[in-house]
This record gives C-alpha cells, sequence and structure tokens, in this order.
C-alpha cells in the first residue's frame, strides 16, 4: 500500500475516525468486554446487525431467488469422520511455535513477518530513509513485535529478506524453522529460544452425545453440507443439471492469533453457493449472455507473474474468449459477483478480481479467483471463487459408497467393445460344491487385460487358472466346458459422472467492514461528521423522525409516521431529544440513515411532512401517503432521490443539514 | 392426548403421511446421512429453509421492526467464566446412567418414564383394558424399551406408577436413582444393573486458541450476549427505558439421547427478546392498550393445581386486571406471541398460554408462561415468556463490576436520613501512617446500623474501635478528635435501578414443525394428495410456473415470468417437465406452493397468464403486470385471495385441480 487512501470524495480516509465511530455508535464490538473480552470474538450491535441482514438480504435475492438456487441450512456441528474425509482434519492448519519458559505461542509465518520487516525498517532508519507511518499497518493491534534498534544491513541480506517477505505465505513448518533458525528469530519479548513449529488445526473440537466417542467439529465452511446432500438435492431438482446450492450461515476458525479487527476472527458468517457442473462440454452457463459486458480488473497468475497489481478493466466475455478466465461459469459468477458488489455500495474503483497462485491454493481447489477490496489495511479478499472440481464430491463417495453422481441419457448410445466372461453356472456347483459362488465371483471381478490374457489360455489349453483367495492352495482352474470369453460390443445408453463445482463464497463480516470504509466521508464543514453514505437499500434504519421539539401535539404524528413505516416493512429510529434538528440530523450521518421525516407546526395543521436526503440534505414536502410511497421505492432500490426531488416539490423552510 | 388430532377440514391427521412427505420433498434430512447419520442434527432443505427464513422474516417484521427493538448478533462461542456466573456450568443439566457392561448411556427420567408406562400397558392388557395406539407416541423412534409382558399390577402400584409419571420432570438425580431401585430399573435390553444417575452437562465444550487454557462453551442460549452488551445497548438508546433488545440465531444443547424428531435436537434455531423493564411501578408497557382486547386460553399455576386442561379464553387486559397474568409486559407479550403465531399460520384453536409450575422453571427464571401449540406429539411448548428479574444482570455486575444499571433524575428528590461519618483526615496520617488508608476506608464502609452503635460509643467514651483487618491484632481505636458521626438528611436526584427482563424466547425449529401439522390435510379426492396450505406470507416458493406444455413458443415466456418475480423478490418455481398441469400443481401442494402461473397458447398470443389459487383451486387471468401487482399484494399479506378473485375475471378454460 504506498498510495494513500482517499474517500470518495478524495479526502484522505482516517481508519482511526471510522473505527472509534463504529465502536461508539455500536456497530460492532469486542465480545464478552465486561470480562475482558476474548480477541477474534466481535458482536454486531444494532447498526452493524442490520447493515449485514439488509446485505444478506440483498444477497439472498441477487444470487438464490434470480437463479432459484436450492438454499439450505446444514448444521454447524460436523462429526469427525466427515472432516477427516474433507481433508479438513490433516490440512486445515497453521503452524505455531511456543515458547517453553513463558508458555507463549506465536504463529510462526506472522512472527517471522514481523521481525523481519522490523529488521528492514531499523535498517532504513540507519540509512536516513524515510519510515512510513504506523498507522496504515493491518497487525498493528495485535503486534508481538516492537520497534527494533536502527541497525544497517548488507544489500544482500536486506535482498534476502525482502524476498522471503513476498512469499510468506507459501512456507511450511519445516522452512518456517529453517528460516527462524537461519535468521535467529526468538521471542521478541524475552529473547527466549522457540520450539520448532509444529501444526495447529485451526477447527474447534468437541464431543457430540454424552459418551466421548463420537468427536466432532464447529464446521470451518458450510460446502460440506450441501456436498453431502448433493443425491437429495439433485432428486429436489428433478435430476436437471447444472443447478446450485446456496447456504448461508456461521463458520468457525480457530485463529493463533487473531489481528486487524472484523478482517480476521474465529467466528464469521459466510455465504456461500456451490454450482455444479458438467465437467465436460467446456463448463457452459446459460445466462452467460446476460454478462458478457461487464467489465472486470482481472489479474490473473501470468499478470502476477509479470509483476502487475493492475490491469485495465476486460469485458468477461472477451477474457473467457480469450483464456484469461478459464470458463463461463467461472467468468458468470466473477461478473456477478462484481454487480453484487456495486449493489450494496462498493466503490467501483476498489473492486479487483485477482487468481490465486497455484501455491496458495486450499487443499481441495483447482483453481481460484479471488474478488478484493480496497482498504486502508490493503486488498482484502472478500470473495473466494474456487473450482473445487470433483474434488469433495468424488472423496464423500469413496468413503460412503453413495452415489454423488449425475445420470443422463446419452443422446447418442455409446458402443463399448470389451472381453465379456460367460459362465455355465449349471455346472459350477457339481464342480466346485460350497467354493462355487466364490470362485463366480472371482471370475466376475476380473479387470480387461486379465480376461483378454486367459481367453488366450483358453484356447490354448482347454482350461484357465484363477486366484480365488480362501479356495484351496489359492489356485482355482476352470475348464473351458464351463466357460467362455469373448470380446463383444455393449451398449450404454446412461452416462454417469461426478460433477464438478465451482464455489462463490463470500465472507460477509469482510464485506461490511470493506463496505465502511468505502462509504465514510466527512462534511465539508466540519471534519468531525462522518457520513457513512449507504445506499439506502442497505442502510441499517431506514428513516428518522424528528419532530421540531418535544412539544406534546408532536406525539401522536411521530406515533403515526413510525407505526405507518413499520407497517410498510421499513425501519425507523425517533429522535425526540432536545438537541437541535442539525444535531440530530447529524448524529444519524453517522448510523448512515439516507432519509429524515421530519415534524412541524406545517404537520399538525395539514398533515404534510418533509422529507431529507442524507447526501444532499435536500428535503422536499408532502402527505404521509406519498412519502411512504417515496420512501419504499428508494429502499427497494427502483428509484433515486434524483426522481424524488423532481417530482416532489421542494421545501427549504429549515436549515437542517 | 385422549382425541384424536384432526386437520383443519376436520379430518384425521396422519402424522406418518406427513412425516414422510416432509422427507421426501426435503423440508429437512438427517445431517450426515450418508455417514449415518448422527441424532438430534437436522439439516434443512431448500422448502425447509425457506419456509424459516419466511417465518424470520415475519418474526422480525412483527416484533423487531414494530417495536425498534434492539437486533444484535453475539458469537455462539462463548467462554468458561461466562457461564459459570450466568449459572449454566452448574445447573444447565441432565441426569443419565451409564450401565458399566455395555457402556450404553441412558437419560434417566426418560428410563423411569419408559419403563413405568410400559409396566401400565402390560398391566391394562392383563386387566383386558383396550390399549392405545402406538402411533401417538412422541418417543417412537428412540424409544429403548420394548413391550413387555401383560402383567396384572396391586392397583396401589398402579396408583404410585401414575403419580410418579405425572411429576416426573421434577425429581432431581438422587429421587431417581431412589425410584430405580424401588421399583427394580435397569438396562431394558440385558437387564443389566445401571450406575446411578449423574449430572451430565448440555453444553458442548471447547478450548478458544491455541494454548487449552480458555475453555468455552457453545451458548445454550443467546440470551447471555445481549446481557452483556445492556451498558451499551441502553446508551445506545440514548438512555431511554423501558426497551428491548433482540436476537436471532443458533443455540446448542448437548442432548443425552435426542428424540421427536425436529422437536428435541442439538442444534437449533432461536429468537430472542430481552425487553428491559422498570420492576418498580407495575412492569406497565407503553403498547399495552393497542393489545388488551386480544383473547387467549390462558392455563395459569392455580388452573392447573385445580386439574384443569383446558379454559375459556379471556382478554387479556382482563386478564391482567384480575392478576391472572402478574403485569402488563408480560400480558402485552402473550397477547404479540400469539398475534404473531396466527400470522404465521397456526390453528387459533390449537394455541395455548400455560403457566410454569414453581419446581419446573430453569434456574434464573422468577416467572414463566409458554406459548403451547397442539401437535400429534401433545401440547408442544413453542415459545417461552419468561420473567427473569434481575437476575442476570445482577450476577454479571457482580462479577465484573460492570455498571449494568439505570440511572434516571427523580422527579421529586429523595430524602435520605442516614449516618453520615466525617473524618479529619489531616490527622489520619499522623496517628495511623501507613495504616491510614486502610482505617478510613474500613470506617467508611461502616453499614447504618453499625454507624448508629459507634455514634453512642463516641458520645460515651470518646473514641470508637474499628475491626481493620491486617493493622495491629485487627482492632484500631480512633479517638472523637479524628472522627464525627451524625444523623443526616441526604437529598438523592438520581435512582439507580438494576432492570428486570422479561423474556419471550421462540424455538423456531419447533414452530416450523408446528406450523406444518397445523396447515396439512388432503385433497377430497385423492387421500394420497397431501397439501400443506401454507399463507402466502410463509410458503416456501410463492409461485409455480408452468407451462402448457414443453413446447418451444413457451420458452422465453417462462423466462420472462420467472425474471419479472426474481425482480419483485418473489420466489418461483419452474415445472416444465412432461407430467399433467394436473399432476404438476400436485406435486407443488405437497411444497405448500400458494399460487400457480399457467403459460398457455393465449398467452403467446396475448401475452396473459392465468393465475391459480393453490387451496380453492380458483383461476384468473390477466397480463404479466396485473398479475405480479396481485401476487405482491398477496406475498406481503395485504390482500386475500377472495379480493383478487372479485377484482379480476375468472378462467374457467382448463381442468387443473
Amino acid at each position: 500500500m504506498s498510495k494513500e487512501m482517499t474517500t470518495k470524495d478524495g479526502k484522505p480516509f482516517d481508519r482511526t475516525n471510522l473505527e472509534s465511530l463504529m465502536k461508539r455508535r455500536l456497530f460492532y464490538t469486542p465480545a464478552f468486554d465486561i470480562y475482558g473480552g476474548v480477541s477474534g470474538l466481535y458482536d454486531y450491535g444494532p447498526p452493524g446487525c442490520a447493515l449485514t441482514n439488509a446485505i444478506v438480504d440483498i444477497w439472498r435475492k441477487h444470487f438464490v431467488l434470480k437463479e432459484n438456487m436450492l438454499e439450505v441450512d446444514c448444521t454447524m456441528l460436523t462429526p469427525y469422520e466427515v472432516l477427516k474425509t474433507s481433508g479438513h482434519v490433516d490440512k486445515f492448519a497453521d503452524w505455531m511455535c511456543k515458547d517453553p519458559k513463558t508458555g507463549e505461542i506465536f504463529r510462526a509465518d506472522h512472527l517471522v513477518e514481523e521481525v523481519l520487516e522490523a529488521r528492514l525498517k531499523g535498517d532504513k532508519e540507519a540509512r536516513g530513509i524515510k519510515v512510513e507511518e504506523e498507522k496504515e499497518d493491518p497487525k498493528k493491534k495485535k503486534k508481538k513485535v516492537g520497534k527494533v534498534a536502527a541497525v544497517k544491513l548488507e544489500d544482500a541480506v536486506v535482498q534476502e529478506y525482502e524476498e522471503i517477505l513476498a512469499k510468506i505465505d507459501n512456507y511450511n513448518g519445516e522452512e518456517l524453522g529453517l528460516l527462524m533458525k537461519k535468521y535467529d528469530i526468538k521471542n521478541p519479548a524475552t529473547n527466549g529460544e522457540l520450539e520448532p513449529p509444529v501444526a495447529f488445526n485451526l477447527m474447534f473440537q468437541t464431543t457430540i452425545g454424552p459418551s466421548s466417542n463420537l468427536p466432532g467439529y464447529l464446521r470451518p465452511e458450510t460446502a460440506q453440507g450441501q456436498f453431502l446432500n448433493f443425491a437429495k438435492l439433485l432428486e429436489f431438482n428433478q435430476q436437471s443439471m447444472p443447478f446450485a446450492s446456496a447456504s448461508i450461515g456461521k463458520s468457525f476458525r480457530n485463529e493463533i492469533s487473531p489481528r486487524a479487527g472484523l478482517l480476521r476472527v474465529r467466528e464469521f458468517l459466510m455465504a456461500e453457493i456451490e454450482h455444479f457442473v458438467d465437467p465436460e462440454g467446456g463448463k457452459k452457463h446459460p445466462r452467460f449472455e446476460e454478462v458478457k459486458d461487464v467489465e472486470l480488473e482481472l489479474l490473473n497468475r501470468e499478470i502476477q507473474l509479470a509483476g502487475k497489481t493492475h490491469v485495465e478493466t476486460t469485458k468477461i466475455g472477451k477474457a473467457v474468449e480469450t483464456g484469461l478466465v478459464d470458463n463461463e461459469t467461472l467468468g458468470y459468477f466473477l461478473a456477478r459477483i462484481q454487480l453484487f458488489l456495486l449493489r450494496i455500495g462498493a466503490d467501483p474503483k476498489k473492486i479487483r478480481f485477482r487468481q490465486h497462485m497455484a501455491n496458495e491454493m486450499a487443499h481441495y481447489a483447482a483453481d481460484c479467483w479471488d474478488a478484493e477490496l480496497l482498504t486502508s489495511y490493503g486488498w482484502i479478499e472478500c470473495v473466494g471463487c474456487a473450482d473445487r472440481s470433483a474434488y469433495d464430491l468424488s472423496v464423500h463417495m469413496k468413503k460412503t459408497g453413495a452415489q454423488l453422481v449425475v445420470r443422463e441419457a446419452r443422446k447418442e448410445p455409446l458402443k463399448i467393445e470389451e472381453w465379456q466372461v460367460e459362465l455355465d453356472k449349471k455346472k459350477f456347483g457339481p464342480k466346485f460344491k460350497k467354493d462355487g459362488k466364490a470362485v463366480e465371483a472371482a471370475i466376475e471381478a476380473l479387470s480387461q487385460d486379465l480376461r483378454e490374457k486367459l481367453s488366450l489360455d483358453l484356447e490354448k489349453e482347454g482350461k484357465i487358472t484363477v486366484e480365488v483367495k480362501g479356495v484351496g492352495d489359492g489356485q482355482v482352474e476352470v475348464p473351458k466346458e464351463l466357460i467362455a470369453i469373448e470380446k463383444r460390443t455393449r451398449i450404454e445408453n446412461v452416462r454417469e459422472y461426478i460433477p464438478n463445482v465451482i464455489e462463490p463464497s463470500f465472507g460477509i463480516g469482510r464485506i461490511v467492514y470493506s463496505i465502511c470504509e468505502h462509504n465514510y466521508w466527512t462534511r465539508e464543514n466540519d471534519e468531525a461528521r462522518g457520513v457513512l453514505s449507504f445506499p439506502p437499500t442497505v442502510a441499517p434504519t431506514k428513516v428518522l423522525i424528528v419532530p421540531l421539539s418535544s412539544h406534546s401535539d408532536f406525539k401522536p404524528f411521530v406515533r403515526q409516521v413510525s407505526d405507518k413505516l413499520a407497517d410498510i416493512g421499513v425501519s425507523s429510529r425517533v429522535d425526540d431529544s432536545g438537541a437541535s434538528i442539525g444535531k440530530r440530523y447529524s448524529r444519524n450521518d453517522e448510523l448512515g440513515t439516507p432519509l429524515g421525516i421530519t415534524i412541524d407546526f406545517q404537520s399538525v395543521k395539514d398533515n404534510t411532512f418533509t422529507l431529507r436526503d442524507r447526501d444532499s440534505t435536500k428535503q422536499v414536502r408532502a402527505s404521509l401517503d406519498e412519502i411512504c410511497k417515496v420512501i419504499s421505492s428508494l429502499v427497494d432500490g427502483s428509484k433515486q432521490w434524483s426522481d424524488v426531488a423532481s417530482r416532489l416539490p421542494a421545501f427549504e423552510g429549515q436549515e437542517v443539514d
């Protein structure tokens, strides 16, 4: 992050102010605060919760409703066996080092990163180079490494450090251990020796039921429940392919040492889609045509290897055509993800799509693109769009024997040449007695290659010798009177395949935080007056109701307006405190409330009210019915304030900006 | 359950048919089914998930939006300390017995219950009394006790058994152990001796973070997070009382041996309200007036002790007036709960409110009323409405020192006569040296009674003797030169109190299941054709789109209708299979789809469509815009089908019932 972050109106962005606003106005708060808190756990207060709900609601309309996805809600508690099969028990881990003296635990990659960064900084100081401000550092809160002395490093060492930092995400435990030894990295507080890195599984473990023999975990993703129900979902979808399932729910990740506020937490809301598609035929998508002209900033692997961090936007249709993006289905979702992010208020200049490098992908992924949002913490992965190929369905099918496959009638029957065996079963009983069944089974199980070989034996020697475990010495002779082996053609009318899965996976908490950064600015005339310019569809509270004063004449009108808004499903908040109207609006700027209704003496006389727009501070005046109609259309996104302002009479009676 | 359950149209209700429909159509399914399943864990498939979402959405509008409740979303992971303080670590447990030979574990109360019930049944058989059918038994699936021999019991024993069964929920572990000894209750399968009952805590335990020193649990209720944030929420509400917080989320209960399908599960969705109210002044509610004429069936403690299981309905206004229900706030929520249940489609004849007996309440409750829905499993507690008094806020405040209190200016200042102590602090140092502060603190901490007594000592003896731990021998003399104790009047302008909490707590899974039972019936002409008559507001899918045939002329119309519905936020499902239109509607009766749009040749000509009502099977015909407008108003609950039928022309072209 070399360039300074700016707000929508081009002023410098100040994270400290935003985070202080968000905590003060209870968007979120550390969980169990009065007990001292638990790192990596946050509660969402009323505005944060409403904002999240609104984003989830739009997500459901944008994806689930629009494409008739099959939404499911699966349990978070997951037995060991399932996550063992999926690979999470073995591979969902980070590397940690323990200080045997203090008992302190460090995440190995973070420690190496912080120590080398601190040394590079000391080096710069020693060279008299100006060092950047601390406040843009994502690890500020949890940083374990303090300032180090200004020591000049050899040029070669600087280069080594920089190379290590560039690929810090790619080292395994052993490699991290070697780095720590080579560069003498110890407990920064005590300079104590650390134990070598060991794998720490990131799943929360528990026991299901009263006896301790059913270990389980809290799910690390919502995906597994969708995979396990694949056969039932396909049936529900009347065997029709492609289709998608979707799920919205909490997942868990027992971070070794959480940092960066809402961006890396131990319990988080995910919204995941599993789109099941035929791996043959280029993974086409039936609605690709609708999005082909959407323009995206796409950084694929080659572009990143060429050292670029920014490229011109490309139409997704063209990107798929040229192979920049692998296939239509992947391309379709990248475009739909961008449309969603724009719909909820992301800044179009702060969205990009970055392909994972081969070594940074999760164990199940064949390919992965992240939708990243630019924040003061840098580019943040908010949506992963992975091609999980047939990985998950295959491993669960292998483990359980469940048929997680699609069967479809072939348009053209498939002709298969193969070696077929024919047995004269009547003669098997008399010859082999009780072993008859075992011999039959052993013959049926013979591979094509063996059958071909045995057909020659049969021709030459008039008998074959077959291995049958547990019968005699294990070698059984079958004479040609009992068996024929011939090459024949079989016609297959049904095709069977394991679908591939394209998985757009949304971290809702990260999106919520990023949207707050993208929509934060301060009024021209007052730097302390923060405004969150959420679109009305997303805003936590839609309408602020302000009576001119606490005069009792206004009370029935306050109730009338508030009830009417609740009836049409619009959230509102009354502020009948003694503060000035301007002050009351200003307080609600911080909550991102897009609309305000003022109740004044004119309202008491003729039952008309003024409606105010947060961003322009302009007002119009109309009857309550008219105002409610306008509010509905702004809140459902079908109208903009400009439409309203051009239709209803402006009101300039009071200064309330 | 003596009387036979009936459907809305008065026919016998068949649970087996409904449960088979719900599993077949994927309302729910055992979780991890392909791995053999885990008892007490279920996944919701598309219709169950959509039904749940719709009910949650209405809940949010009915409660949160209508009363400006402060919705929060707190973490499920909860550290030990919090649940130790709340009492859950010690008291949230069931009693279990282990068979030391087989390792099998039984829930003690369930085992006693099942064994005694089986013996009573055997007795009836021996007496030649007809025994009820098995299928109404809620424990059918998990029953561990088989049929027992027809043995006649003594009349006195029969009476003893019946008395025990009537209060089976109220025995503690020791008492259950005694019952098992007295009545020779053993492992029913092996007749092996069981170990005495031990407490089994029902919370799932885990460890937060990499070191094992932060044990935690999955929350057993959403309430604690709301209590811990009380001070911040009060601040957010601009210090105004009363107010309510609300939360919707999963909670967990590690049942010893789950049974009764969706009614007793290990992971479940709750919606909880914590309404904070001043304990003084009769717990009035500002909106009570609006509900006072709502009629409820109210079984309070006295009525139950009188042996009644059914009473006439009473207006809630009258019930509060006569003390049948304790206060306005409790009464307000009982009425609002009933209105909610009716709004989502509960059968008004199958709702009642039952007050808990003193010995069946949770450890935190001062009073509790359950909203119960009648199902084939009997009356099921679906909503608890507890008065938790100041229990939770008090214990957390005591533990953490956080000020979980309300401070408000008194209208009339309060005059308090009290014994005040005045110290001449300048003389304390010279006299007591380093112990000065400790002596001061001990004096300030003296109770009013002690101060009164000491004022007499001071007068008589010119000095007082005070206990001060750690100073000299613990007895310190203070001469009158250093201290004065006098009775004075203090004026208190601020009142400080810990609010009481009224908690309506909804088990969404139980409500979902009960609503399915209440809305299930079969068509007159075909018993096999199950219908779920959900109100359009609640139905999982709102509209079925059926082209007359799979003719390609219809395809663009299908897409047009489907997209248009998605745009107005209405869920639809297309059935373009080859089945007859009647068959396709019938399949969607099972999903409870209330509306159907048929696309026929007339549609291709003039872009009009027919709209069909599920329950009456009547149809109207209109343009797509007109039909969408009608659908919107049916789905948001502002119109009924009768309104539509009276306004739009009926269509009787095809028979599609």
